[in-house]
């Protein structure tokens, strides 16, 4: 594992890694984020999973989550959202799957199954590997995303317990019935629909899965959020399984970064009381 | 003047126009930020004049001022550096000279001079412009810039009363000292230094130009600090003037917008107790 990147930022430390992931066979980045106060204790550890096209680089410097992670004393963990030059025919072609577009999903079919692993790099290569830093307290870690990174947040975070709390900006709750979701999911599950319902939040939620409480911010102006988005299906599945959801419906905000910026803090304060 | 982006930010807009300017004879771009305060009255002005290679979009996605100017109620003025697409030979060659790098000086050399003439952009064509809006308070209008933007805010605010405070972010303090400086000059406005005197902070301060404090912030592991940025003359020159300079020396901090977002709070705050 090499820094190739190294940036103070808000009295702390912005690294990237670069490093070869065993699930995905290829060489990978992440972006992590140190509070100051990781100078001097183990703090705790806030996983966030990018959208479709993104690498750790958006988030890294546009949300503005550096400042809210110095405030509470939090590191933020920011991995890519897929393999690269992998060299599969097609990675390259749409913003949608292969590239940039990895869906937090482990692949079952050919040719995407060799490197697709994106479940078991976040899990097994990624937080593993972070928690031997000594800054971090690898007992306190929370998970959110946005987008197609806000459904890799919540399936993660509903399908194990590795994860102290989860919320989501404008995820793609129910990928099952969006667009998106049935490309990426019959691309790299194959056609039979049973096995897509370990990656869909309400899928999972429907069959039993539970956290015990879920944040999630959504703007009303979202390009993305009738055709692709479903946060109505989450509300319900979540009310009928008694899971306690406080969706945020936010008049005027599209799917941008300038949406993720604005409410990044309250997020990061959300996890950073449940860590307490 | 058209409106060719509007993003809801921390509970006001991020806008950004297109319009033609008589000064430079083309169309150019700003960004404008009216924090949720200019809904009910005119808010304060912090203009932020970029750097090299920088146009309205690198301070609007990576600084994060948005958040700060909404606490505050001050509106966010982030123009380009420098004429765009004006057909001149060589314009788009380098970093540090033409487009991107018009240094906020009126430029008096061919062919140069028909479109480079940034500072007179800035105070006759685009704040006369932003004040027309209502959501403005026209008397009360600061500004602030990083790198050559720094330069651009600290010679503007010696040598006009347009401005109420002036802060700068690691700026081109003595550009007659320095290669960006001495290429920009001698290529807009010739090789009779005694010219490049009006465009140059520490020139300025030495003719007798004054303000009432200047606030800069300087990252100690800045890339530039010692070729080009010359905080030290500025000080310097600044103590033999008698002008209040407050000179914070940040370690760690290189030339990147992550040491701008981590100070860009304090510059927002250092200007509105002077609206005050």
């Amino acid at each position: 594992m090499e820094i190739i990147h190294d940036w103070t930022s808000f009295g702390g430390r912005q690294l990237v890694y670069k490093h070869h992931a065993s699930s995905t066979r290829c060489d990978m980045e992440f972006a992590l984020y140190l509070p100051p106060q990781a100078m001097t204790a183990p703090v705790p550890l806030l996983v966030y999973l990018s959208g479709l096209t993104c690498n750790w680089e958006n988030v890294v410097t546009k949300a503005g989550a550096q400042r809210s992670c110095a405030k509470h004393g939090i590191a933020f963990l920011a991995p890519d959202t897929s393999p690269r030059d992998v060299s599969i025919p097609g990675e390259d072609e749409t913003y949608d799957f292969g590239a940039g577009a990895g869906f937090y999903v482990d692949a079952t079919v050919a040719p995407w199954e060799k490197h697709y692993q994106m479940r078991s790099y976040i899990l097994d290569d990624v937080l593993p590997l972070v928690a031997e830093n000594k800054a971090i307290d690898a007992e306190k870690v929370a998970i959110t995303g946005h987008s197609m990174g806000g459904h890799g947040a919540l399936t993660l975070a509903l399908s194990t317990d590795r994860f102290n709390s989860v919320s989501a900006f404008a995820p793609i709750a129910n990928p099952m019935a969006c667009r998106w979701g049935q490309r990426a999911f019959s691309g790299y599950l194959g056609d039979d629909q049973l096995h897509w319902r370990a990656y869909d939040a309400c899928a999972l939620i429907e069959d039993g899965a539970s956290v015990e409480h879920i944040l999630v911010d959504q703007g009303l102006a979202d390009e993305f959020l009738d055709e692709q988005l479903k946060p109505d299906a989450l509300e319900a599945a979540c009310q009928k399984a008694d899971i306690p959801l406080t969706l945020r419906r936010q008049p005027g905000y599209d799917h941008s970064y300038y949406f993720i910026a604005s409410f990044v803090e309250d997020h990061v304060a959300y996890h950073a009381e449940r860590f307490q």
